[in-house]
């Protein structure tokens, strides 16, 4: 595997470019628009993006033994979208999901909600479907009413081109300032999965979003059981710049349609390369690195280190300007506890040599002595694009 | 009061430039090398800095009166001098202070220890102190062995210079990358008081360290009852990257000369300015911003919120870029109190005009609906130069 040779789309069957990422035996990868049995995907350009880029998009599974889970942002302050999801949607029994990438509907207010029940209301009625087993996921400006003149036509025609090769089509139109699609199409064991994700990148600046839908021919009995700690370890160990976003949606579908189950570990494989994806897509992010902390006296105080060092704007200059200044994790280290005493960290605990040294992935360790818990988190680093991309666009 | 003309130490009478800090009535301001009846002061060139700057200074009070506190850095992995501050100092009556600017001794282990105790014992005997009443203060490089050569020498020179009118020297010794000395003399009602900051820039980064001194000749009964609560609403309100110091340290003495007590308001709006100055002088800051939020259920809801929007990049970032972006002060919000829910936030309860309008100094409001609690946070704007301190310099 090449370790992110460019800054683009991979090659399809240099999905699991990433040195963290164990491939899951027997894969073989497939044409990246193809879909496992059952679904159906597409995306058009209905014109919230401005330009003629695709801007809206939608999956489809036909079968009626679907089964699914959705997790959506603990932000308090959630967009519409959210709060659709949250309180009017079939959870379990999903059968498909209308995404637009121009307007995150965010703090739209009571005229928001009625819109993206118009958009779920939309699409339910052009497929056959109930309305309460369609999801909503929207990603984009904040603030701003919805064009839904442009939306409700534009998912009249989404509607009529939803085909079984549409992942391609369907993974662009999610896309805003994504600077590659992140999308795979596989089998492995006589089950076929497809994923679309996009990530931390915006039209205009304002909420970072990302969105992730996942389709598989597998039997999937308890979803939720399946995906929550797949997103846990992997999306939920990724950070840009510690933000939390209003929009944060992801949906894994089963269509049933193989008879067969998941293999182990493969939608945890999945997922984490793509969230390695969008760390490595981040805004202005040149470089992942990887907060590795051992001997943590539980794994509450593992995870909150290893986010604490991850989050730390002098790591993430460090990782940008090679510098492996151990002091910094120290610092942070010894913050995330503030209160206790840990001792001095010196270099004898921590391994930042790999700063320096390694590739475009670089893993730092801080060994604690304080039991036997360990936790890692994924960061980008911080970079002077991403305050370009951040302070000289004005919204 | 000017707001901040110039990036520079501003005239000795425009010391309450912030517009956020009330002057207290009938102040006079002296000759900022002037100290409060009681004290000796200086700085002197040991060679630790290199160049020939000055880079050791103390402070000593010769009144058998005097009465102190010292508050230090909660940081678990704390240096060397807050170790031995914490264990082995006469909290309440400390007659004298050794700083050094040019080594932090931090993460120097046992041998740290004993060369704080070497620079302590060194002041304490060329000055005829008590050991246990001399507290060390130390920032610089991390994880470099102290040259105790030339901090001895240093010390025996510096006791033989210090004096009533030293306290210019003494908050130039006490600097390190500061663009300008944060310092004040004057007197209010009888009693006078000079205080001595220096702020977040580092000879090489890696730890950002903040120390602040403050002498008068008012008598101060309970010196902790009078420090913790300006501290907490100055020192403590703060942020520049979020930071935690290891060596972060203030400390009040009171030589109780003058008979009187410290005004009200006094040690708060000095202490205040002092870390105003911090902010407006922390790495790479261009502006200073206020994140006020009011309507909280209780004051730790407040103040978790108005941290939050105070540490977050796109918020440093949009101050940068004078882009008035309510939704990045929602999305922080929101994820503040992640979990819960508070509804969307819009424009009609967040105010950020002052991003876009205000001066040097801008307010930026939140008004929850949740409860009569209110706090603010002070922090500056991330910059491009932020990023080429901390990256482009290699330690």
């Amino acid at each position: 595997m090449s370790e992110y040779p460019s800054l683009s789309v991979p090659p399809a069957d240099e999905f699991f470019r990433s040195k963290w990422v164990e491939p899951p035996a027997g894969v073989e990868f497939l044409d990246p628009s193809r879909l496992p049995e059952g679904f159906r995907a597409g995306g058009v350009a209905c014109g919230l993006k401005g330009g003629g880029g695709t801007d809206l998009g939608a999956v489809i599974c036909d079968s009626e033994e679907v089964s699914s889970s959705i997790l959506l942002t603990s932000n308090a302050a959630a967009a519409a979208p959210i709060r659709v999801c949250r309180d009017n949607l079939e959870q379990s029994r999903i059968k498909a999901v209308i995404v637009n990438s121009g307007n995150a509907n965010a703090a739209t207010g009571e005229q928001g909600i009625a819109d993206a029940l118009a958009m779920r209301d939309s699409l339910a009625s052009a497929t056959g479907l109930a309305p309460d087993t369609v999801a909503v996921a929207e990603t984009g400006v904040i603030g701003v009413p919805m064009d839904m003149d442009a939306v409700l036509s534009g998912i009249n025609g989404l509607a009529d081109s939803l085909s079984t090769d549409g992942a391609v089509e369907f993974s662009e139109a999610i896309m805003t300032t994504d600077k590659w699609p992140k999308r795979v199409s596989l089998t492995v064991d006589g089950v076929t999965l497809s994923a679309q994700a996009k990530g931390a990148g915006m039209i205009e600046p304002g909420f970072a979003t990302m969105l992730c839908f996942v389709q598989t021919d597998a039997v999937v009995t308890d979803p939720e059981a399946l995906l929550r700690p797949a997103v846990e370890s992997s999306f939920g160990r990724i950070t840009v710049d510690g933000q939390m976003s209003t929009n944060d949606t992801v949906l894994l579908q089963a269509s049933g349609a193989s008879g067969l189950e998941l293999p182990g570990g493969l939608l945890e494989a999945v997922l984490l390369q793509l969230a390695l994806e969008i760390v490595s897509d981040g805004e202005g992010a040149s470089r992942v690195g990887r907060a590795k902390v051992m001997g943590a006296a539980d794994q509450e105080e593992a995870e909150l280190v290893a986010r604490k060092i991850a989050n730390s704007p002098l790591v993430k200059t460090a990782l940008l300007g090679r510098d492996p200044n151990w002091g910094r994790i120290a610092q942070a280290a010894g913050q995330a506890l503030a209160g206790q005493d840990i001792g001095e960290l010196g270099p004898d605990v921590i391994d930042a040599a790999d700063i320096a040294e390694g590739g475009r992935e670089a893993e730092l360790t801080l060994s604690l002595d304080r039991g036997q818990a360990s936790a890692h988190v994924y960061f980008s680093d911080l970079t002077h694009e991403y305050i370009v991309i951040n302070a000289e666009y004005t919204t």
